[in-house]
């Protein structure tokens, strides 16, 4: 007899034999408004049970294909430089090792610790964010580090030119008028990601869904819901575009299952993740 | 002093006079992710009570219809052939007294006990299947008798070329390769409905909804949400189209009161079998 | 120290420098379905904290207008008659002062209260009017005043011509054949809206938003959801018109957070909120 | 087949050879905090499903007695007098017909239209009152008829020393300063039950039972949650001294199920309600 | 990197190593009233990372022992008879392999499974069985098998004078007058659980926790919740006075996670386990 | 016109007059399993809209004492140290004044920060501390600050035999065998609290209350449910007799109202503070 082991939908390969490996960061300290998103992986893999490996939509197999999940990185609560730095840790193991890191959040200052370990790799690193968020403040209470300064961090990184923003529709003004000097905003829909991805062809580009993208009609278990927000078929579209491109990293986070007593939200975290491993694995 | 009657939303008819004959099915034995459609039909008739008897898309009133609503079936838990006769049993009952059953799920699987009866009134019986599912496994986990086989079940009856599904989006690669050879199944919309419709001019139709065709933002008081499911609106065209047809019995299933505290779930539910009373009884 | 001050979202100036004046009406007892919008108000200001004050859409802040939120009025519930007068009373007490009121119910009944105080003061006052429900009823079991009546009661005070509904997809056959004879109704939608507005240019405009015109998708924190609703882009698309109109009062209803755990349903009124007071500023 | 008759558990015997009649009375409008009772008797209905007619704590089972339910009264929301009128008239009449009226509440206020009928027909009706709140204020907020005001009503129609009170725990200063001069006051708890039981015996009493008298821990589902309350089996141990006596109305109210998802309350209302009517019975 | 394993709380060893082996059965096809249990193993799993793994009441700690969790049985939904015979073998293996059985249910009726098992190896059986229903109906709307008769099936096959329940508060009345006869039943309460333990000393005891003999304040995500239970601190006492026995299984069960959203069930069950395993191990 | 103050309960004085100043930090970064605290204070003040200002319990009255809400601390999430400064500051500003601090958690670690305040005006400053958790760890997960270390840090402030703890049931084993040396521990109850309170007679005392000592049944809405806790009598009785002592600082924490969707553990949290500030304020 086995211990029991629990991995999200069909991604239960051995890490060696993996080309996508799947990790949990159950992060979510500095979440200004409605925390929760720590228990999003956890309860991802356990409602995955509900969920078909196949998908109808690109008619493939997630068992089909080698996928690993390592389970949820032990993170201590309350020390953000330390998660950033476990978070760090993990993705450039993965990438050192050949594979494509797949995180799900915890908020959305996760990206940043992956971001910094797929920018030491690939110094031309260029960023697709998705989220209804822009995510630009330069600092949040004082606080550099915040779910609500992800991406201006991430600029720190990689520079003017380099992030690609779709589905903005929220922010403090200043971001929005920063955000105009230094990265490429869509707001409220996709539009434009045609052009954004044939100009990345052949680059390095780190992927983030911050799932609030969604309308909240689809996705209310989410910390910050915010009307106006896109289709489950508009991300799916989305997702088979951006895929086209050489992703070396991924991640989807910001659900916060408490806030969805449903269940849906988890459910299409999860088609999400169905379809977008799927998508990157051909 | 009269006890108290609790009837669905206007179909307080005497039995002999009714057209339409209304009863639940309170069955979810076999759900193999989340349990609780057994309460469907309970709260759907308590809740129908904020729900209007006129229909502004028809301009028609269920008040001016002859409809009889029979309460539950008492059916025992764990005993799935029998729940299914006892179904068998009372749909067969309506028939033979000349009216149209429409059953309120329940899990799906109980459309297999109406279909047994309809099949047997109407041997060149066709079905028209609204689902996310497609419900053609042969059998799940070793059960012949299941949610997830239902179709597969009910193509046993009727046969090849009888069963029409739309807003499939949802299912085991294997489903869909079967499906191919036995069934018409159209993914994600109702396109092709109007043809279908043509071709079925006069022919006796089973008309089965489960509800999770719906968008889970319209309608999350599932078992097993579907993130692209349709809207309201795209549901009741379609409701509108098939109401032409020769319809010998219905049911709506797989409303799990329970998982929508804000009952938004059941309020749609009410209005879907209103509307289809009501396009059935004109 | 300073005791602590609750405001909407920005809301936060002094009575005599702002043009908008907002405040709480915690009314619900007519509610004929599911009460509960009595906490509309306070919810809205707690939960606004997590809403941003820039819009995205119109490219204003709340900080850069003068708006006072006045808090709630304390309403003994189980009056109806004493209810209305205390909002006719504050409402004119704001009109009074050259300033547009703005309140947050509260059923849909606290509308007749506001519009008293306008009709008084603009003899000539029209009504546009966002719901699902028709709201035109003469009496419900019996009672002149209920939410299920409000706006055949408003009719009482403006007459023939000078109302306007949009959204309507629920009520009584005998409203909507009243209605033909003294309302404007769009059914469904907000098609003809453009014509409307440029009809009204002038005159006088109380401007009623129930907040179940909105999908229970997006809103299903409200008391009787009523599926095949607008979304949210369509909401603000046609405040925007309305907004160009000479708007001498407003008011938006029916919310009912313990409905909506997720908070998504007090997130978007709180949206539509500042949307609206952003676009009558200007 | 018969229309679907839903009674209280095991209460579905013809009016003619009851000797108890249940109604609902599902009023909430004077509800200060947190509305919904008027849900109360429809969810107890519906969940007594899941609650035993036979009791092992009397030995006794509710199939052996005559039991009517009549449903619940079309009571109009915001007309706090006309629906006193109603239950008034409903308990005269089951008074008259020499049976024992028992409401389901129903906020507190719907005691005052039954001891209306019952002091007209027993002029020296006596009341037993459980409840965790005093509800002796002579108005609130200038309304005279409230649930805080309901049992100073009640003393208008009894006079001094006809009320007896037990479990009481809140309240204003006033109401426990001006209720040492007309009722008996046991605060917390059920001392003293048994000589207040030996000093009416053979007079007429009406027992009415606030159910939030119960520990929140054991009742959440109400209005308003007064921690420090008695426990079931001491509830139940009243219940049987009550009982003793010549009871010629009684109720049970402020069960609000919307406040317990977990249906616990409901299912303890049902259960206390199933123990009030045994214990009369025999 | 390692796949991701969940344990119950500290019960991550091998098996061979262990003496005590923990296994879910989600099973709840023959749920009467309200269905779910089968995620009680699930969701015990995910929060018990917010449980200790020490006892200060029994100055244990589950890190001292060796125990082993073997995840969930794979058990088809409506095929009563099959899921029985899972558990049967799963439990028969255990014990032919010298260790102990902790079953965590799924409903009571998954009792009878592990009984057989051990009914076979110990044809001495006894049972002891802490609930708030007797489960001593012969059949349940037909049915043998049922959650409602699981006490009788087990009398079956243990026979007379083998059967000691505690806290028995509802049942059919037949159930008790059966009872009197076949098993020893104390209602509500452990009163005379020292003597049975004394009479006992040296047999074979199965021991079966229905959780729900737990009052519902303490423990209302259950199916079936009935007031007048027992506290946490009453059945720890009962579950030490146990375990000085020779008990060869155990299993508990009942707790259905979807009736209680704020985890307290869940985390009294995990309690329970983790008192009754170190209870056990010494 | 004013503004809307919110505060809680009767505490609507001005600052200059009040002898006890309340404020929340609502700050929950470092919580290990369900985060949410942050919400408490908010929720309290809108809630206590529900509670009366006079206690039955001690025949007092808020409205007859000088309270002043200062509202909540603007707190960035993510920064502990930082979060701790701002507590320890406003603390240090109200007892430089001569007032009594009363602050509302949040999770347990603030409290820290009020004692590193008051022992700096105190030197000799004792500690009662009520808690299910002993929070005597020396770091969690490697981190020094955090609300499981809450009590250990305060004990590096005022060293040993300052510290009495009361009611702790959970904690890991090490943190007992710790605590015997450093603290003294009360398990389970208030047993020798009498002796305690005795032996502090003239010394300063700072009072923290952890509400969840309390029983789950009674405060479920908090992060980590522990089962065999204490009744709100019996609370209510400790804190009369602690509040003899000279009460230089209180505080309250660990209530999550988003756990608790019946309101009933805000109330109670309510109830216990409105206790303690009278018996406080005599």
């Amino acid at each position: 007899m086995n211990r029991n082991i629990e991995t999200f939908l069909g991604c239960d390969n051995e890490y060696e034999e993996s080309k996508i490996v799947i990790f949990g960061a159950p992060f979510d300290s500095t979440t200004s408004f409605r925390p929760g998103t720590r228990f999003a992986s956890k309860t991802m893999r356990g409602d995955s049970f509900g969920v078909e490996t196949y998908s109808p939509y690109q008619d493939r197999d997630l068992e089909d294909y080698f996928i690993f999940d390592g389970g949820d990185l032990e993170i201590p609560f309350g020390n953000t430089e330390r998660a950033l730095g476990q978070i760090e840790e993990m993705t450039a193991e993965i990438l050192e090792d050949g594979k494509i890191p797949g995180m799900i959040g915890g908020e959305h200052l996760v990206t940043l610790g992956a971001v910094r370990a797929a920018v030491s790799k690939y110094p031309d690193l260029h960023i697709i964010h998705f989220d209804a968020h822009s995510d630009l403040r330069d600092d949040y209470l004082g606080e550099k580090l915040s779910h609500a300064t992800v991406m201006h961090r991430c600029h720190d990184l990689v520079g003017d030119g380099k992030i690609f923003q779709f589905g903005i529709r929220s922010g403090d003004r200043s971001e929005f008028v920063w955000g105009k000097e230094h990265v490429t905003t869509q707001k409220f829909n996709f539009a434009g990601l045609e052009q954004v991805v044939e100009s990345l062809k052949g680059k390095p580009v780190y992927f983030t869904i911050d799932l609030d993208v969604l309308d909240p009609s689809v996705f209310p278990g989410t910390g910050t819901p915010e009307a106006g927000g896109v289709t489950f078929m508009e991300l799916l579209g989305a997702i088979l575009k951006v895929s086209r491109l050489n992703i070396v990293g991924f991640d989807v986070n910001e659900l916060s299952p408490v806030y969805d007593a449903s269940g849906a939200s988890t459910a299409v975290a999860c088609k999400v993740l169905r379809e977008l491993i799927l998508a990157i694995s051909k």
